[in-house]
């Protein structure tokens, strides 16, 4: 899907069938924990026992990434958060505290500490950008972008890796993200063509059919009540 | 759970946890359809082909149903919605709004089509009171619990069957709903000892840990990302 499809899809989806962004977001985050579950179940995460580190960016997919947290810790994760801008939406907001209540930890500035988080993680959740993001990377997101291309920890990209364009994929081909694992938001962009890591899912199951077949999105089929679809594993190779 | 326990409970997520309505509706609704697909797999609804009736009532049991409602057509199913109400809060509104859209079809006036209903569906869905019933049930919504309680259909109850004291249980001895699933959400209200379907699930999982601490509310272990969890099952004996 084109960027500027994936923002008619998604405008359409608050104007003509009267979402909220509280409902799309939960069922998006939500998703996201699901996917996480399945490809990295909890039994073999060893290195912390299922410690995550979610790097949340300042719009719509951050807030994807704060719900995903809040699920994952239902679930029995101990995630934590990185947030560095502080939200004025008050949905963020909302969002922050539900996650501060429920005991997640936010971390303060992590651009020292790039050895610790090794030691201190099995999984690193790039909540940065979404299918909204432009070229370029802006200063204060930049060292978070090279602390998860760089680390051995496995990151989670939820919709479009950080960094990358929607469309044309990674920019720089020295300091690209690699995730193993990419979560496709509604349909997936144009760039996940790009993506070599080991897990592709779809999830954000709320698109109507009339939406669909407007968009020509040939979306695969879900199995029964699941909340998303793994597309492609190079663990069946 | 106490009626007014629950009541606090469910107020405090909203003030002290900071979530939307939009949120826990669409998480509760959501888990709902889940229990719904387990119980109930299309492939065994050879009636007619997986045809679902919603009933759905004034308040947010009522907005459970539309959300569950439309779930379900995501499912593969094909509800129906009874919602004799007019809504008149935006939040019930846009819900409808999203149903319609989806191509959920709202019925009209059902007293005289008794007969007809027990031929077209495979499923009734009780989404008329919850856990802030308090008796009698007023007269617009007594043919409806009257052709749920008469129908040789099952019927599913979403938290609390409609007409039962929310901790005592049925109130009429003859003319009882006797569902033959409920689905609790949160936490099971006093009145489910009195249930005797086959299905008895929870759902609604968002209760953080130390809201259940303060409540001393004793819940079942949810498996992996699993929405909702099977209490019992009479196909277990």
């Amino acid at each position: 899907m084109y960027q500027v499809e994936a923002q008619q899809v998604d405008n359409e989806l608050f104007t003509e069938y009267a979402f909220s962004v509280d409902q799309l977001m939960e069922l998006a985050g939500l998703s996201c924990a699901v996917a996480i579950n399945k490809a990295y179940p909890l039994n073999k995460l060893t290195k912390s026992n299922g410690s995550v580190l979610v790097f949340c960016g300042p719009g719509n997919n951050g807030g994807d990434g704060l719900v995903c947290a809040r699920h994952l810790k239902m679930f029995g994760y101990k995630p934590s958060i990185h947030y560095p801008r502080n939200p004025t939406k008050q949905l963020y907001k909302n969002l922050v505290i539900q996650c501060e209540k429920m005991d997640i930890p936010f971390l303060p500035d992590l651009t020292n500490e790039t050895f610790n988080l090794s030691q201190s993680y099995d999984l690193f959740i790039d909540a940065l950008f979404g299918f909204g993001f432009k070229p370029p990377v802006r200063l204060e997101f930049k060292s978070i972008l090279q602390i998860m291309s760089t680390s051995q920890i496995p990151v989670i990209s939820i919709d479009v890796p950080s960094g990358w364009n929607v469309e044309i994929g990674p920019l720089d081909n020295e300091n690209n993200l690699k995730p193993d694992c990419l979560i496709s938001l509604t349909a997936p962009k144009l760039c996940a063509r790009f993506f070599q890591g080991r897990y592709h899912f779809l999830g954000g199951r709320f698109v109507p059919d009339a939406l669909m077949k407007k968009y020509n999105l040939k979306l695969p089929t879900y199995p029964g009540h699941e909340l998303c679809v793994l597309l492609n594993s190079s663990d069946d190779k």
